[in-house]
C-alpha cells in the first residue's frame, strides 16, 4: 500500500531547491521504506523567468493561490516574513492541509494562532527546520523529553554568529568576518536579525514555548556587534572564548529568557561549537543534560528537516489518498 | 478533553520504580499539558513481598495475565530478558496494546517479528528507552532524519565501559574499577555483557536496523576485557584516550558493524564522554554530522524515555478513551 503525498512549495530559494533535490535523490528510498510516494505538484517562485536545475518548468507559478488550491496535503512555506507568510500558511490551514515551515519570524510572531488554528482544522504544523536546520531538537522536545519538566535549555543557535566569532579567534576583524560569512551563504538576508541577536532569540522563543508552555518573565537580547578582537584575545589568554549563548530557564511564575555574548571556557561543549555548527543543551529533571548538535543552516540539512516533517505529517494523520 | 490512558507494568525494578515516580511527579503536568491522565493499573513483580515505596500495594500482583488482560492501553515491560518478555508482549500485542519497551535483547533477537505482529494489530513498540536511556536517538532516526539517506552511526554505547575505562584513566585497574562501576548501580546483572561488547553490539543492531534496513554483511565484536592500564597510561602520552566505539556504516549490499575499543585523540567528541555519558554521531548525505549525548543509563533518565514513549502512544492512535 503506497500513500501518495501532494507537496505544494511556496518558495523555491536555497532551502526550496535543496528540497527538490532531496525529494529527487531520497524518493525511490522514501517510497520502498516508508511508502509513500512524494510529489512536488506546484511551485510559487518569485522570478517566473529564472532558470533553476531540476525543478520541473511546467510547475512553475508566480500566483500563491495557483499552489494553495492545487489540492496539496501539505503545504510547504519556504518564502519567509511574517505577512504574506502567515496569510498563506491561514488559508493553507483553512483548506485542511498540513504545514512544514522554517519560518521562525512567523512562528515567533504568530504561532500561537496558527498552532491553534492547526488543531481545530486537525492538521499539523511541522517546523523542525525552523530552529537548528538538521539538528532535530523540536522532536527531542516534543516527544522525546515529553515526559520530563523541563528546566533549562542553552544553545549556541546562530549559525552566522558562530562563524564570524570563529573566523575573528583566527585573527580577521569583525566586518571581514561577516563578509566572509555573508560569501559563504550563512548569514540571513538582512545580516542584522543575526548580528544583533534576533534570529537566535526568535528560535529560543521556539523552545521556551515548546518546552517551558509559562509566560515569559523577562528577556535580555544583546548581539555580537560591539565584539573586538582585543576582547577576543583577552578571553583566549583566560582559556576562553566568546559564544553568543541562548538561554532560557524556569523561573518562579514563568520563564527568563537571554541571548548574550559570554566567556566560555575552551573546554565547554558550547567552545566546541565552531563555524556554523550549533549546539543546545537541554537539562530535565528526571534526564538530565541531553545534549544536540550539527549543522545549524545550509541548503540541504535545512531540506532534510523539512521532508521528515513531510513524512511525519503523512505518518500522523494518515489522510493521505492511497493509490 | 482528556484522554485516560491505563498503563500495565511488567517489571518493578530500577527503571519501573522510577517509572511510578516519575508519573507521580509529571501526572499533573502532563495531564494540564497534552491532556493525558496516566494511570497505572496494575504491576507485576517476582517478589510480592518487598517493600516498594510510592508503589500502592492493591497494584501489585505475581501474575503476568492480570496485567497483560487488565484492559490496558499500554503494556510497559520492563522485566528484561527473552523467553518471557517476549511471550508476555506477543500477549499484548495480539490483545491491540501499544507496548512500550527498555529491551534491547528482546529486538534484538525478535524485534522484526514483534514489529511485523504489531503492524497487523494497529499498534505501536515504543523503544526509545531500549538504546542510551533519556538521549532521544531512536526518534531523531525515526522521524527527524528520515528524510535523508543515513551513511554511518558510531558512537560511544554502553555506559558501564565508559565508567571504567574513565576510571581507569584516574588510575585504578580493570577489576576496581568494574566493582566501581557495579556500586554505582551502572553496569548490567551480568557484567560479561557490557564488558564484552555484547551490550553495545545490540543497541548497535537497533540503531542500524532503523537507519539502514540492509542485510549485515559484517560483524566484529570486541569488548574491554583485555585492556589494561598501560595502553591506557600508552594512550594518554599519545594525547590520546581508549574508547570502546561501536560503529554501523553502509558499504556495497549491505551494513558493516563493529564494536571495538579504539584509540581517539582527546579532542573528539567521543573521548569527551566520560563516566556514564553515551554519545551517538549519526552521518547523513543531506544533513551532515548530527549528534546526541547524554546520559545512558539510571533509573530516572531511562524511565523518562519510557514516559515518553507512552504518551506517543497515544497521540499517535488517539485511541484513549475520553473521559
Amino acid at each position: 500500500m503506497t500513500h501518495h503525498v501532494r507537496i505544494g512549495l511556496l518558495g523555491c530559494g536555497n532551502v526550496g531547491g535543496g528540497l527538490v533535490q532531496l525529494v529527487a535523490d531520497e524518493g525511490v528510498r522514501i517510497r520502498e521504506r516508508y511508502g509513500v510516494a512524494l510529489e512536488i505538484v506546484r511551485v510559487l517562485v518569485r522570478d517566473g523567468e529564472r532558470e533553476r536545475p531540476g525543478v520541473d518548468r511546467r510547475l512553475i507559478t508566480t500566483h500563491a493561490l495557483d499552489v494553495l488550491d492545487a489540492d496539496c496535503d501539505v503545504i510547504v512555506e519556504l518564502i519567509g516574513g511574517v505577512h504574506s507568510a502567515g496569510s498563506f500558511v491561514r488559508r493553507a490551514l483553512a483548506r485542511g492541509c498540513n504545514v512544514v515551515t522554517a519560518n521562525k519570524a512567523l512562528l515567533a510572531n504568530c504561532g500561537r494562532e496558527l498552532f491553534a488554528m492547526a488543531e481545530r482544522n486537525d492538521v499539523t504544523i511541522g517546523f523542525e527546520a525552523s530552529v537548528c536546520g538538521a539538528v532535530p531538537v523540536v522532536r527531542a522536545l516534543r516527544r522525546g523529553l515529553a515526559g520530563d519538566s523541563i528546566e533549562s535549555i542553552a544553545g549556541i543557535l546562530n549559525g552566522t554568529c558562530n562563524y564570524v566569532l570563529t573566523r575573528m579567534e583566527e585573527g580577521l576583524d569583525f566586518e571581514t568576518a561577516l563578509l566572509r560569512a555573508q560569501a559563504n551563504g550563512f548569514a540571513e538576508a538582512d545580516p542584522s536579525l543575526d548580528i544583533d541577536g534576533e534570529d537566535a532569540a526568535q528560535k529560543l522563543r521556539i523552545l521556551a514555548d515548546l518546552a517551558f508552555d509559562a509566560p515569559v518573565r523577562r528577556a535580555i537580547m544583546m548581539g555580537i556587534r560591539g565584539v573586538t578582537s582585543a576582547e577576543i584575545d583577552d578571553a583566549s589568554e583566560k582559556g576562553c572564548v566568546i559564544r553568543l549563548v541562548a538561554e532560557a530557564r524556569r523561573v518562579a511564575g514563568g520563564v527568563e529568557m537571554s541571548v548574550a555574548p559570554r566567556l566560555v571556557p575552551k573546554s565547554d561543549p558550547f567552545a566546541r561549537a565552531i563555524d556554523e555548527e550549533n549546539v543546545v543543551m537541554i537539562r530535565g529533571r528526571a534526564s538530565g543534560d541531553v545534549t544536540l548538535s550539527g549543522r545549524g543552516a545550509g541548503p540541504l540539512p535545512t531540506a532534510s528537516a523539512v521532508l521528515s516533517d513531510i513524512l511525519e505529517c503523512g505518518d500522523r494523520s494518515r489522510r493521505f489518498a492511497t493509490v
